[in-house]
């Protein structure tokens, strides 16, 4: 991770090794007092701008804990695995596929044992930490099992994806709407895996949040969408798989066109591309969709396309999120193990519904968001979207007398009822300015002495560090507009 | 659980046992469409009153698991455990002292396990599902251990209360918000218990949501606040240990003067009632403080009292917080552990910080809040706070002609901006409104005939039934009066 960038998000209470008290523990991550803001307000936004995407999307939240059943109707019982190695001398393990691709520089996913080990024997690789010969390639399922009960114990894992949760939950949410497709249901919440090395900062983490909406819809209706229109001429970013040098732009209409991609799926990444363009204001360079080749894909992904940023300590653009066209997999599978058919009636027709995934990595968008913000020189700056800043704006007297600190606070307290305002009175003016910038606070408002004469304050704008004047009586307007 | 009440919740997606497609799993309870919303409404509340009480309160977040040395730390891989008794023949387990209860109908707390076993024999108590002989109590503890990594393995729990983050990121969290005290950390977070028969709904699941306000402070401040002036004369509701008989009212003052419960502890009391009685609108009579005894109390605890709200569901007064005054027992045991000192220098002083903790169980107090706004009778209504309702309105066309309808998708597209909104226009106007009574939206818009002519609608209440017609112009005003 970026230096400068790391140092200060502990300093300033946004992130922390979980547990640092006791030395930490690998892949587990705290909040701090700015973290814990900004990453509830990122949620806030994610939920507020797809939720509002039709009227029968909506929020579920439901057990971390799911009994072994529901993983063997996913899959994940016998196929969430990922190649592990480990040094028959010291015993260190790793993952093999990250050991190939740091060894060799070149990207190895979906091989087999077998082909894992040929590739270590032929490069001559050993162990990263005694140089000592490293075992076979094996299997390591990632959930992490607990057990439920005490005399009678039930086997249960923690999720490893949010996922499930609405899957189980389909065919009684689909009753509770009022049998309506499509019928979306999101999930903002946890999930764990028990990742072999996570090394990478937040980027790989054991227990992680995720936001994922799940999209139930009519198959037959996969090659249209009723708001298709204000999205046609829409330009998507595209890496495609067949040519992974350059990121093409195309109208959603060309991609429909002349690549095959159906329109409900288009629609959906036109929307995804605009939360991170217009919502969040990453800049169009650094986003792009990573059209996965069919040995990356999931066998039961039909169109996979993941959402990628471009971040340094990421190591370039690196995947933040991902569409996915399940199909029926999903629910198929709950019916079979569950023996509780998931068909609908719907449209004259009995089916059982598709699903497109929209899922989001909330920690890793988080710390992308933090990191693009970051800007170093005279002023250091976080320049984090107004919607997701921990606060909205401080209020400081000048000096703590002449009635500036009243009045100070008194403003404080208004605009406390309609934003999220920081108090600071300690210090001189530009080191409480210097401090506002580097949690990202997009406006300072300060209490004069001119203010205990015609009642205005000036306002500071975090980006450009210019000053106005404005009347105490206009504050919360002006503030609602500068936000917007 | 109240049975009419609990279709309701089911049919109406608020809640449902955890993957109940599975058969479900004792003690894990998803949140529907419905649920989800409310339960997330709740936690807003809460976090926007907790956190105003004091400049210097704080949210953060954190992760589930923990390793094993924080809970070496706090006491519960030592003591956090229940009595377990299982029958010999066939290995049913019960909690020791519910077992008691149960049969005694007296409470039981607090024995060590010879005094369980003596009870037991005495009273002849057997097995309740096979009649066979109970064995020997003994303590099982409530913790879910996980194991983190591959080779090296860590041995972790799942958290069993969400307190314990704020107290490891204690330390940080004073530096990054400059030394000062109070320090309140909120949490809003998942705790997990084994609990060994959780066989009362929602109120012992064994995966919950609390939502804790962990409150730092200097001991030598303790029978102080600088705001104890605005509840002085604030009238509490305290059942007394020694006198179970009957709630009194006691102003803040009286129980300082004559109780000798501290002026800091008294605060925040009267915080908690006005939260409960204010905020969420429960009745006076329903709310109390339940003082614990020296023998229910935990040793570090100085001042306990539950808030208890009379739910039926929940066999009368039950607990749904606590008000835990835990000195400085949390800092000084990770202290200990870590052999890291967690005294700060404030005042002039050097000494370890006291703890105030106020804790919530939000899927009790939820589910409580269900039940007390559930009425039925002529028409099925949920008279939920508006505060927490699903929903803040709901928009009607009379008929889908005339312009009716989209007229009405104009006003809810509009009002959605600000509120809350669900659209409906299936069925007579008579049953959309009981669907809305049902899922207890305080508010319903009907666009009719006459809008089409004076672009006035109906606004109906959910609590009178009564109807009032307002301009379309004057809709966001007026729902936002009528809200607050």
């Amino acid at each position: 991770m970026e230096n400068g960038l790391w140092q200060l998000l502990v300093r300033r209470g946004f992130l922390v090794q979980s547990s640092e008290l006791y030395g930490g523990l690998a892949g587990f991550y705290d909040y701090g007092v700015m973290g814990a803001p900004l990453k509830r307000r990122f949620e806030d936004t994610w939920r507020r701008y797809f939720l509002s995407l039709n009227r029968n999307f909506h929020e579920i939240d439901g057990a971390i804990v799911q009994p072994e059943d529901v993983f063997r109707a996913s899959g994940h019982l016998e196929h969430f695995d990922d190649p592990i190695v480990a040094c028959i001398k010291c015993e260190h393990a790793e993952r093999a596929d990250h050991l190939l691709q740091e060894h060799l520089k070149e990207k190895f996913e979906g091989l087999n044992e077998k082909e894992y080990d040929a590739l270590i024997t032929k490069h001559k690789i050993k162990c990263a930490r005694c140089d000592g010969t490293l075992g076979h390639a094996s299997k390591q399922n990632l959930m992490f099992p607990v057990t439920v009960g005490v005399q009678s114990k039930t086997r249960a894992f923690l999720r490893p994806e949010t996922a499930q949760v609405p899957y189980v939950n389909f065919a009684r949410s689909f009753e509770v709407t009022r049998k309506q497709l499509p019928l979306g249901l999101a999930l903002v919440g946890r999930a764990f895996r028990n990742e072999i090395s996570p090394r990478q900062g937040v980027y790989r983490m054991r227990e992680f949040t995720q936001a994922e909406l799940q999209i139930f819809f009519d198959p037959s209706a996969l090659d249209a969408h009723e708001d298709w229109d204000s999205v046609k001429i829409y330009r998507l970013r595209l890496l495609f798989a067949k040519d992974r040098k350059k990121t093409v732009e195309l109208t959603c209409s060309d991609a429909n066109q002349k690549h095959g991609i159906p329109k409900f799926y288009l629609y959906h990444m036109a929307r995804v591309q605009q939360f991170y363009l217009d919502v969040l204001g990453v800049a169009p360079e650094r986003f792009r969709f990573y059209e996965l080749s069919d040995e990356e894909r999931a066998f039961y992904n039909k169109f996979h396309w993941d959402v990628e940023i471009d971040v340094a300590s990421f190591g370039g653009f690196a995947e933040v999120g991902g569409i996915h066209y399940r199909t029926d997999h999903d629910l198929s599978g709950h019916a079979r193990v569950s023996k509780k058919p998931q068909e609908v009636f719907y449209n004259e027709r009995r089916f059982t519904p598709h699903v497109l995934e929209l899922s989001f990595g909330v920690d890793r968008n988080v710390y992308a968001l933090l990191e693009l913000s970051y800007k170093e020189g005279e002023r250091t700056v976080l320049a984090l979207p107004h919607t997701i800043a921990p606060y909205d704006a401080a209020v400081f007297p000048l000096v703590n007398k002449e009635g500036m600190d009243t009045e100070a606070l008194r403003v404080h307290n208004a605009l406390s009822k309609k934003f999220r305002i920081f108090y600071d009175d300690g210090g001189s003016i530009g080191r409480r300015y210097a401090r506002q910038d580097e949690i990202g606070t997009p406006f300072c408002i300060t209490v004069d002495g001119q203010t205990m004469k015609d009642r205005t304050v000036t306002i500071r704008n975090r980006d450009t560090g210019k000053q106005e004047r404005v009347s105490v009586d206009a504050l919360e307007i002006k503030i609602r507009e500068l936000l917007d």
